[in-house]
């Protein structure tokens, strides 16, 4: 029945080609008939409609293979499948172009007076005459669109087809990354704080530097094309920015190692601003210098890389910290409506002011999205906790479908493309090479510091998830106004679309040859050591002791303490010392400050500020904030615990090792039945645990 | 405290017009340190985040409203103010433009050889030489804009405000409609489908005609404005939507009578689908006539009326009944995230199917959530029903305010506008005598058929909720080419304005003058009547009366049957023996194929077909169905009953005036404190009963 569907849907979508071409067909033979604009309305219409039938057939196929436990294709690969295929219809299928019919109707003025590359009007008025007619003139306006190669003289429906990448990166991606700010499990991620960060800014900008570097020597080697080192170190950026989220949703669904898991996904989520601002300071850096070394141009590209970040940051954050203010503050609350618009607003405003400031808006909306989820959530009414949730995540796996699709279709359609194989494959071999070198130095000088390594086959994982996607895409299209910007548009192409169908086809059976553990499940929300954190942060004000016994969240289902405590609490990342002074200080801070002021939960400031700045506290504490967690802090869903005091987990009871009997029977998913799998040797859990807490 | 985040709001919102003034100035003076590009971008930007930041202060001052329990303004209008206030800063706050300084570099082109109006190149492509250098020429590309009426020469910002109406259409209305079709309360919509019909079709028809003949009169008096007649009906049929979001609103929390709130909510439905279509027939006709009358393009207009509300309404109800079908036959609905994308994706889909085949789309969505809400609906799980329902609820009301936000700012800020104060003035005069022809002649009518007759309070009610919004403005600024059109467009702002502000803030006043009931509770979900309806339609098949036991709803809370059996099951809107006997065959036609075909409910096509038909019905019917129902239909919430069979009804003991006692204290929300109203004297249950059952 859903084949059937499936069929209809596809019918239904070439038709709609078939249609499409023959109709404005027509439109050319009789253009006084209908309006170009009208045409063109309808063009956009059925590109639209074709779009939506493919994302619609992506669901179906989707539901089929989740119905028949089929993983082998994630739904993001196969909607960039379908995109291929219809993109290679349309490209094959349409004739070549009669330019004598004026079919595109374009006109070609030369323009070499008055006006220049840099201030070429943002506008054209044009006066046509009716005709045959004495009336007026109409005077119509031309907008100033993107610097072409040439005049475009394909067919309308292949070019409409490739849309403005601007909407990307003021639609879908803000979606995309604030989605994966605000569903980021924020405990495991914070535990490994220091590796992510090492591996996102220091891993990325190397293996920027790497690509670029093979790019540049490689490209010397082809003469029929001209690269520049900029070029090169551009597109290192570009190509720097992961996207595991094929493998990423595999791991959830296969419940690998949290670790992993958190490592993998906070890196890929950081690396994506990381690649993002670097695109930018190697633009600046180009700008500045002219092909050879200029070390003021790279110190200004390193000032900008830094106050890019940094104000992204500030106002991201600062846009979290107000919604969680607001939802404080007032009792907005009582209309969910109202509430969740305030939420979705504050959010897309931190974006949109991010790009106003001429921050970059993204690496804003994903720390807006933390700070949302670390502090607002949980001010929020339970029906715009569940309505935030639920509409961030179909708006994301809308966009995500829909990017994917997009990059599909573009390999046929997207106009200004240069193929060149020898690129194409220097470009492979150099992702591969600057992948390796951010993964196992790295994780060498991590393991010196971490009492909790990283054992080789996360390591060889690692590299593995090292697929290409959404923000390279959207990066490589949205400059490909020199002709390396199009070779680097195509092999961003090609290198999204054979990781994506490799690695993430290949996602478990890897996981199986590498014998990483799955079925692992998270550790309840550790509530107790919560409190006993915020007991150690603020000497001596144990007004709310009396919370302990009702603490303890949900506890897991099977928990005795095993395997010498499960992951330690030890920060991993740097040497311990030094590491856990900067954590505890943001610890504290946050549990002092932060928290009591922003979230409506216990402790109030009246209880962790000191006594001479009561009538402060009073000021920021409200009634609601009195009277809570009489019953213990109500946040089990809000996952809010940022670092885990691991002594008292494993008094408590709570490890990540507690499920591993019932991990042991897993299901197979290659097969479709239950069969177990091979796991690790669980050294995971065989160091001494670190008896020092994070604060003295 | 919320008056002091407003305030730091608003101060923000206003720091970043300034800013951006500051800032474009800066662009201006060196031209060369940032591209035309980047400052479009950042004006775009700051653009939008005043509205999103506009968006912010009205949803916190009506959660202070209501907070308060003052209803005096509705959210929509508190939008709209707000732009009205943005907007006149931003108009006399921008200095006049200083021409000489190319602050918007146009350039002005004469065309007059081998391009007419009719076919003017879509493209143009300009070489621009690099400054200073010898590099090749950039080509860049102007793309075809609409007709101005001259080269702009404003700032900036203020042109930027100016949205694309392409945006209203694309963007905001499917939502604002969709969701009107979706959340209906069929029950009610159908049971005075008769009087719907007559005021939206009938009416605005005649309101169309009514107005544009005053206009054309009044401008003909007017020596300085030129209206051709085609000009005077397109402006009846504009301005001839009704939109009484404001009043719908404020029966809504007032539970005025369930009726009242039918019609008037159902005609302003119907009414923007037939404005929207009217208005394009009279483009058809001004397009084959030439100001002198015709009747070949009379016929054709009328032909493009009937053509394009069927063309719409059949693809908008297929893409409701594939959902359906598609929801009920694969098993989607184990995976909500993916059965919501569907229902999302189908119904967007609806929209630009029937702009591809160049029927309305609005219309086909309006008919497409109706379908969805009746059918697709019941099949999907309980997580989709709530989250599409949340969804859609929150898009709505963003688009709303979004609207009505931007209605404020474009009186100040619209670019293409005439303001002719007698122009205004005798369109005022045109609606109010349109509306009156609209309501009192056809309630006249409607009332000799009529049982349950419209009595003159809600007549004058009705005349009251005339007011105009979302779509009458869409319409009129979306063709602002002519003069004729720019007059429209302002008189259209000025009549949203005034009718929003003074019919929405004297709604309450208006209620308690005509003494109208309010606090009426909704009856609830009639399912015993709707068992007892399938039982008479399918005659002698009582395979499932055992269901009869478990049946009867959520029985309202004090119903003792009273007054006469309430409003009865007579179908209004034309005598009743036709009209009854057309709805109860669609009826018949509902029950025993169409929901049984199209959704996972009792009874199943095994049970309502024919015995010959066993083998198609077997098909068609899925195994959900046949274990659905031993509990009675589980569809509380679906509001499925589509005609009222009110002598079940009243034997079921549930009437619209069983909460009538509770009724009697109703909060005055003038004063915040529960005081009495009047209420009428209740005659509308004082008819005789009317005997005949709908089926025979």
């Amino acid at each position: 029945m859903a084949a059937l569907s499936m069929l209809a849907c596809f019918v239904a979508v070439l038709l709609c080609i078939r249609t499409s071409r023959t109709d404005t067909k027509e439109d050319e033979i009789n253009p006084s008939q209908s309006t170009s604009a009208t045409s063109q309305h309808r063009t956009d219409s059925l590109t639209i409609l074709m779009l939506l039938g493919l994302l619609l057939l992506t669901i179906l196929t989707v539901w089929l293979f989740k119905h028949r436990r089929f993983r082998f294709v994630h739904e993001t690969g196969l909607s960039m499948i379908y995109g291929l295929i219809v993109g290679a219809i349309i490209r094959y299928t349409s004739k070549p172009m009669d330019v004598s019919r004026d079919y595109v109707r374009a006109k070609i003025i030369s323009e070499n007076h008055s006006y220049y590359t840099d201030n070429a009007p943002t506008a054209l008025y044009v006066s046509f005459f009716a005709r045959n007619s004495s009336a007026d003139p109409t005077i119509r306006q031309y907008d100033l669109g993107a610097p072409v190669d040439e005049p475009i003289t394909e067919p309308p429906l292949e070019r409409t087809v490739t849309f403005d990448p601007e909407i990307f990166f003021n639609v879908m991606l803000p979606v995309i990354i604030f989605e994966a700010g605000y569903s980021m499990k924020r405990r495991h991620f914070f535990r490994n704080l220091g590796a992510i960060l090492m591996y996102a800014v220091v891993g990325t900008t190397a293996s920027c530097l790497v690509v670029g570097g093979i790019l540049y020597g490689t490209t010397r080697l082809m003469h029929d094309i001209t690269f520049s080192l900029n070029d090169c170190f551009y597109f290192g950026a570009v190509i720097s920015a992961t996207d595991p989220v094929t493998v990423l949703a595999l791991f959830n669904d296969l419940h690998v190692d949290v670790d992993l898991y958190a490592i993998v996904f906070g890196e890929s989520v950081l690396n994506d601003a990381v690649a993002i601002v670097l695109s930018e300071s190697v633009e600046v850096y180009g700008e500045l210098s002219s092909d050879s070394f200029n070390t003021e141009a790279l110190f200004q590209s390193v000032g900008k890389f830094l106050g890019v970040f940094t104000g992204a940051f500030a106002i991201g954050s600062l846009f979290g910290l107000s919604t969680a203010f607001l939802t404080k503050f007032t009792k907005l609350k009582d209309f969910p409506l109202l509430e969740t618009a305030l939420f979705f607003l504050m959010s897309y405003a931190s974006f949109q002011a991010a790009e106003a400031a001429e921050f970059t808006g993204i690496v804003a909306v994903l720390f807006c999205g933390v700070t949302q989820a670390h502090y607002t959530y949980n001010n929020l009414s339970a029906e715009s906790k569940d309505r935030t949730k639920k509409l961030f995540e179909l708006a994301n796996f809308l966009a995500e479908n829909f990017v994917f699709l997009y990059i599909g279709v573009s390999v046929f359609t997207l106009q200004p493309l240069q193929w060149h194989l020898g690129f194409i494959l220097s470009s492979f071999l150099a992702i591969v090479v600057g992948r390796f070198i951010n993964i196992y130095p790295l994780s060498f000088l991590l393991n010196l510091g971490r009492s909790n390594k990283i054992r080789p086959n996360f390591q060889h994982m690692m590299m593995f998830s090292g697929l290409r996607g959404a923000v390279a895409f959207a990066l490589a299209i949205r400059n490909t106004e020199t002709e390396a910007h199009q070779h680097m548009a195509s092999a961003t192409l090609m290198i999204v679309i054979v990781t994506v169908i490799l690695c993430g086809g290949f996602t478990t059976p890897m996981l199986q040859w590498l014998q990483i553990r799955v079925g692992v499940e998270e550790d309840a929300p550790g509530q107790m050591n919560q409190l006993a954190s915020v007991r150690n942060a603020m000497t001596g004000q144990p007004q709310y002791s009396s919370m302990d016994g009702a603490s303890g969240g949900q506890p897991s289902s099977a928990s005795p303490p095993q395997q010498g405590g499960g992951e330690n609490g030890q920060q991993p990342g740097s040497t311990p010392s030094e590491k856990a002074w900067l954590v505890a200080k943001w610890y504290n801070f946050d549990t002092i400050v932060m928290k009591p002021l922003l979230t409506n939960h216990r402790p109030t400031l009246i209880e962790t500020l000191p006594k001479c700045c009561l009538p402060i506290a009073k000021i920021f504490t409200t009634e609601e904030q009195l009277t809570q967690g009489l019953g213990g802090p109500t946040d089990h869903d809000s996952d809010t615990d940022m670092i885990i005091d691991e002594n008292q987990l494993s008094i408590g009871g709570m490890s990540d090792h507690s499920q591993l009997d019932q991990a042991s029977v897993s299901p197979n998913h290659q097969t479709g039945r239950k069969e177990p799998l091979q796991f690790d040797d669980g050294d995971l859990g065989q160091f001494e645990a670190d008896d020092k807490p994070l604060t003295p």
